[in-house]
């Protein structure tokens, strides 16, 4: 029987789960592909830490053993950053090897490159294990869009800070209590600033528009905020509304343009992403013809991204070439007109004489706290009055319950 | 360009959809398939009704007719019932047809005779219209497949009967009330037997049964219960607990062996399940290496289930041969111990002194409602000696609200 052989860079998390499942599922693997597959070699950043690798798996530091080994066909990389990684996987491909990453920081800044760059050597690139963990996120979206046109991806995709936002809520711990807790448990790096701040919700974002509309957002247009302004208050005020604050990363397709935005938002109960809690991650995909689909899972974890690492292997060896790589068939212009998706917005900070015509006040739930109703270029400018506003887009809408008529609120004007 | 000629059996909302997703997809459908999709007949029931359907097309209640056409090359059977579809289907195999099917009854009776004529003629069959409406559940389950064991799948598969639990507890309205609507708004039919007596779920279950586990439960050994027990008393008894009622398919290996049930059962808010509402449907599956991961989406209605058939129509043209057939890769046997999934019951009309050893009481709920912990065959004993009981399951477990200590109510034992 041939033998498929990898390497897998990097023996973290990622690496080891990727390596363990092979051993495992060696069975399933081998029924599947009709060939066994065997770890070949595994990189490693320091020899002397003890690891339970097999005798006859090459363990190194130096990268170029990798690449000189007789037989490679697959190159697993599960390190974090942009370079080496980068580089690795750019001679990975000219050795003539598919390559499979879950790496979403190199991966948004350097996937195009690397899809070309494989299309010319003719071999596959996976990157499923990207976003959303174990959700078959990129091949449900693949599957979809083979004849679905795609309006919007909205997603929780980074489970520690819907982990931290779950703790503030259920708990009426603050920011910094809730995070501390995500690090204990091994939710958040020593520098969380790349979950708490919006980037790798950025980084998976821009993979999704990709594959969802062949194309990404101007990076530089869009917005990326964390979860850092959001406080036990503004938690509990929301409680009380009937709303959760989720972190939410959202690409649309607007006439011919992708938008995209990460930044807090606000749900109501109907919305599938409310009793989304923890580290648990969920997408949502709206398309023309089957409306709303809704993926939930989990986000990270050793196994949940091992397998959907393996089910790249999988993919990428019974297509073996570069139309693997084909993130999206030729999508008719599809020029549908959208609603505006947000309009209601809760506002914190705000003294009432700061007003404007253009705005509706729909609610007053706490002292400076405001629920309105406004176009997003008004709210722009009274936050540049009124600095530092706090504003937060209510999805799918807003039920006032307070007795009072919107117009009763507005008539102070 | 060659053309890829269909009939479509049934021009009811899922034949309708379908034909109208062809036209307006066309494009996408050249694109992807490389040919013009081009529907050449429909089989109607009743000629003198006025449809909106291409004048080229032919239009027939003669199958015969249909059969004879020149070329053929794929059958959309969106009608209802067993026969005579299903020797339709069969003299379309034999034709040389690829096959989809949206009809689920006949499918969990005849489908894997189906699939093995397909086998025979060299032609594909497709079923993802069958269960969960535009939910890709069927495909997603190949893909996990590929390597993940599948433990469990659960799902809320009746869209009409989550329409009515929903509608029962956020109107409290009565069971009766609550059908009417579902009827009025065109979610149930005028016999509405199959939905709220569980039978389209035990279809739906049998089919997401053959494609997780290669196999299906002993027909009669599945237990099938509807929702016509569950009364407004109960549902506001639970909503109390903080639990909601779900109508539930669930197939689960245990050992070797695959187990079956359709029932009502309670679900915590931690449950991914407690918050799906009205007629969306949603399906959870548990799998070794992934964890558990959750599909939601619209169940039913025109564009979604012919987004899964048209979808079915490019996988079967795609694949061409037989091995879209196979429903699973040889799973190897698993053979991983289970817990037991269901411990804690919800039990109503029951008088205190039809105690039990075996069984611990967890909480008084109602006059004559109690949380009971105890296993499944005890259960069975009791409601044999105290019948009408109904017995409800919670799943995931429940906390108890009640300040008495468990055991403070067992010593009245």
């Amino acid at each position: 029987m041939s033998v498929l052989k990898v390497a897998i860079l990097g023996f973290g998390t990622v690496g080891e789960g990727v390596y363990t499942t092979i051993q495992s599922h060696a069975e399933e693997l081998t029924a599947v592909l009709g060939k066994k597959v065997e770890v070949a070699a595994v990189l490693i950043k320091n020899k002397q830490k003890e690891r339970n690798i097999r005798s006859e798996v090459l363990i190194t530091s130096d990268y170029e053993e990798i690449l000189q080994l007789p037989q490679l066909d697959l190159v697993v990389e599960a390190i974090v950053g942009k370079e080496p990684t980068f580089t690795f996987l750019q001679k990975a491909i000219k050795r003539g090897c598919h390559i499979i990453t879950a790496n979403k920081e190199m991966f948004a800044n350097h996937g195009k490159e690397l899809l070309k760059l494989a299309d010319e050597y003719k071999v596959a690139v996976g990157f499923e294990a990207t976003v959303g963990g174990g959700i078959p996120i990129i091949q449900t979206l693949r599957q979809l869009l083979k004849i679905n046109r795609v309006q919007q991806v909205q997603g929780i995709v980074n489970g520690t800070s819907n982990f931290i936002l779950t703790e503030m809520r259920e708990k009426q711990q603050s920011f910094a209590a809730a995070l501390k807790l995500a690090q204990e448990n091994g939710y958040a790096e020593a520098d969380p600033t790349n979950d708490v701040e919006g980037f790798d919700a950025f980084y998976k974002l821009m993979i999704l528009s990709r594959i969802a509309f062949g194309e990404e957002p101007n990076w530089n247009d869009v917005e990326i905020e964390g979860i850092t302004s959001i406080t036990s208050e503004l938690i509990e005020i929301a409680e009380k509304l009937g709303l959760r604050f989720k972190h939410i990363a959202s690409a649309s397709k607007i006439g011919s343009q992708v938008k995209g935005s990460v930044s807090p938002v606000l749900v109501s109960k109907s919305h599938p992403f409310y009793h989304v809690e923890g580290v648990e991650n969920a997408i949502n995909v709206h398309s023309d013809i089957v409306g709303r689909i809704t993926l939930q899972g989990p986000g990270a974890g050793m196994f949940p991204t091992a397998s959907a690492v393996i089910e790249d292997l999988v993919y990428v060896c019974q297509s073996r070439s570069s139309e693997a790589n084909n993130s999206q068939t030729s999508q008719a212009a599809s020029g549908q007109k959208k609603k505006r998706p947000n309009e209601f917005w809760l506002v914190h900070n705000l003294q009432k004489n700061y007003l404007n015509p253009l705005i509706s006040w729909i609610d007053q739930v706490g002292e400076e706290t405001f629920i309105i109703n406004a176009d997003k270029k008004d709210i722009l400018q009274l936050a540049n009055q009124n600095n530092p506003l706090l504003v937060y887009s209510i999805i799918d809408g807003y039920q006032s319950t307070n007795l009072n008529k919107p117009e009763s609120l507005s008539v102070s004007l």
